[in-house]
């Protein structure tokens, strides 16, 4: 993966390294506001760390960039023995963060912050992306069910992964990529797809085979040909081979009249333990009109619109160095002010809610307010325990209920807007002074 | 790769397993109209193809099955020897389609065509996305020269990966992507970053360390503190350690008066021959109304709007049966009628431009019409030969040529609606009131 960057981080690090000029730089990462969003659940960090712990160019690697002539031989040399041997600063994944704070904070060599910028920016802004869409999924669903369906949808297989992994964290119950529950231990949920039931001469005959083969655990999926007569089929079935029937998925149609309709008839017919579960172009929208209506759904199926965010497909974020070689930097460009010097987050309760946050030269303490960037790594080791997915899922839900509750309006731009500490606000004052000069 | 599929292609590829129903399956994949999209350039087959002829259970992937109790031992013994011995018929990257249309078909044993489902859909979808959004950028271009620069902003690395190959294929001249450049041999461009400014006490010496490392080949980024400022600057470094100026690129602020500006002050300074390369917030609009106005831009950086594809961040497209066991096969849900049988499709040119698409039954004929669907892969084994993805950009290019100007507005919705052939309507319509029976 040390391949998977821009040409110019690897440009630059030769124009550093030929130039000695490989002084300790500090970058921060951070979202830029977004109307749509009005607050970020925090995620990717372990994918992060991953790469950071193992980045490697392998001999296939330094072979294509001498390919390329772009590159000395000193410098492959020193790209042979590359690794990250600085220092990593996050907020832990599963907190909730706000635009214009530092969520990362890279320490290290300017060569290697800078090759490591664009895996960085790739993997965090969609792990948060994700993620936040899914918590806003589960901020309105009332304790119903949420499974990822968007695997097929995703923009590509990493995608798909990663859309697995944040919205399990956003407070997701699973996803239905098989991968995902090897490598994350996510848990796993399926039912049936259409063409299941059109490959069989009828839908009965279909949902009799599915039934027999998983009594316990079929949801039956009703809406192929028509949805009230694929509920009854489905009690006729469950009632000719015995089965209960663990649920029926609705994927099309009116779903409010069409749950309503299918609880009347399950539970006529003493199905009142089948949940009813439905999925198609399901976003947080339909989910908060479908449960504020008290339509019986059990459990929602999220697919292509969580896992691509589709109303917010990406996050205007960046990575900005801040400080090198001791010295604070600035970038001036029209509206892209940045703000100068190694940091730290303090974050401020009341009422067990988020009030305020405030951000600090690194070394500064605000009273009573709790430091959100922990050190992960230093000197490129590990030195902080990585929690588990599960916990992490439970720290967002955790912080979740901290949010406070004009921030959790769909619709509304309703957000919190870090305050930069005096100090801060002077240097960074002092410096665009003497740049403008 | 193999379970990355959702878990519901594998709890029904067991259930016709056991229950012995494993008939070919004949299935499509199409794309639903979009009002956005008047044509889709297609892509991904050769990563589908690639997918097909290596897909493997690995004896991980079954002891994770097995773990979860889901699946019997003689099914897991059956996906221990998993292969794809199906056909694949795809219409051939670089080619012009349309909404409706079965790019993709697949004819196989029913688990077979199934269980590839996920990954089909993921992987072509994103390909489909990105060239098609890279060929928009192109169609306005006027021949100025297009970099894709979105990999920090793509979802994931797989979609930097399948964005770089798929705006190659769109047109664009190449990546900042460097893996894309080693694994698809796709031609790596790069400048500089505003950190590189940064980095050092004036732009002045960050312009002059990176020219004389790089004396023929630095593009300078002018726009850290002051853009005209940066132009002058860079004039001054190019003049005083006597190098050339390969160009100059601006990342923000007004780029057509900026752009204009940074022209005249380079000519005026006897660098005619500086290239003028833009980049920030690019997409097909912006690049349509730049080069209609006549900025002398020579190139476009275009990033996170390609690699999301941000104002379609996705196609509505399916998988869908349409033939089992001899079979044809239809879904009835609403508005989602689909039309039976294996396929293929025939265009019609005039004046060579697109003219007509029919859809046909498969050994239906066309006269004059140019078959689309060609065979790839015969039996699980490639009967095709793959062009090189240069080969694939020019086909693209020529292709584009064949599609009817009121196609390439990019705002007005002009399209084609591909014809189905007389005797396809007629069984669609009447498998469909026999289902409604």
């Amino acid at each position: 993966m040390a391949l998977l960057t821009d040409l110019y981080e690897l440009t630059m690090a030769q124009v550093y390294f030929e130039k000695g000029l490989n002084g300790a730089a500090v970058f921060n990462f951070f979202i830029r506001p977004n109307k749509n969003r009005n607050y970020f659940l925090n995620a990717g960090l372990e994918l992060l760390i991953d790469y950071l712990l193992n980045i490697r160019f392998s001999k296939e690697d330094i072979d294509f960039l001498q390919s390329t002539e772009k590159f000395s031989t000193e410098f492959l040399d020193y790209l042979r023995n590359f690794r990250f041997s600085g220092n990593l600063y996050g907020v832990e994944e599963g907190e909730i963060v706000f635009a214009n704070e530092p969520i990362i904070q890279v320490e290290a060599p300017i060569i290697e912050a800078q090759i490591i910028e664009t895996f960085l920016i790739n993997t965090v802004q969609i792990s948060i992306l994700i993620a936040t869409k899914a918590l806003r999924c589960y901020s309105v669903a009332k304790g119903s069910m949420l499974v990822d369906f968007g695997l097929r949808r995703a923009h590509g297989t990493d995608a798909g992964m990663i859309a697995a992994r944040s919205s399990y964290i956003g407070g997701f119950s699973g996803t239905s990529n098989v991968l995902a529950g090897k490598n994350f231990g996510i848990p796993i949920y399926g039912t049936m797809a259409h063409s299941f039931i059109m490959a069989h001469n009828s839908e009965e005959e279909a949902f009799e085979n599915f039934a027999s083969v998983y009594p316990e655990n079929t949801i039956f999926l009703v809406d192929t040909y028509d949805t009230i007569n694929g509920v009854k089929n489905a009690i006729r079935v469950a009632k000719k081979i015995g089965t209960r029937i663990k649920g029926i998925r609705i994927d099309s149609g009116d779903l409010y009249i069409l749950s309503k309709e299918a609880r009347r008839i399950l539970d006529e017919n003493g199905f009142r333990d089948a949940i009813i579960f439905v999925s198609g172009g399901i976003n947080e929208f339909k989910i908060k009109d479908l449960m504020e209506k008290n339509a019986p759904i059990n459990g929602f199926g999220v697919g292509t619109e969580l896992d691509t965010s589709s109303d917010v497909p990406y996050l205007d974020c960046a990575y900005k160095l801040v400080e090198y070689d001791g010295r604070p930097t600035i970038k001036l460009s029209r509206k892209k002010v940045t703000v100068p010097y190694k940091k730290q987050i303090y974050r401020l309760y009341r009422n067990s809610k988020i009030h305020k946050d405030v951000i600090t030269y690194f070394d500064e303490k605000v009273e009573n307010g709790v430091a959100l960037l922990k050190l992960y790594i230093e000197n490129g080791e590990l030195v902080r325990r990585l929690p588990s997915l599960k916990e992490i899922r439970e720290l967002s839900l955790f912080n979740f209920e901290r949010i406070p509750e004009t921030f959790k309006s769909l619709n509304q731009h309703m957000t919190l807007s870090p305050e930069i500490s005096q100090g801060l606000v002077k240097t960074t004052e002092e410096l665009k002074s003497k740049f403008k000069i």
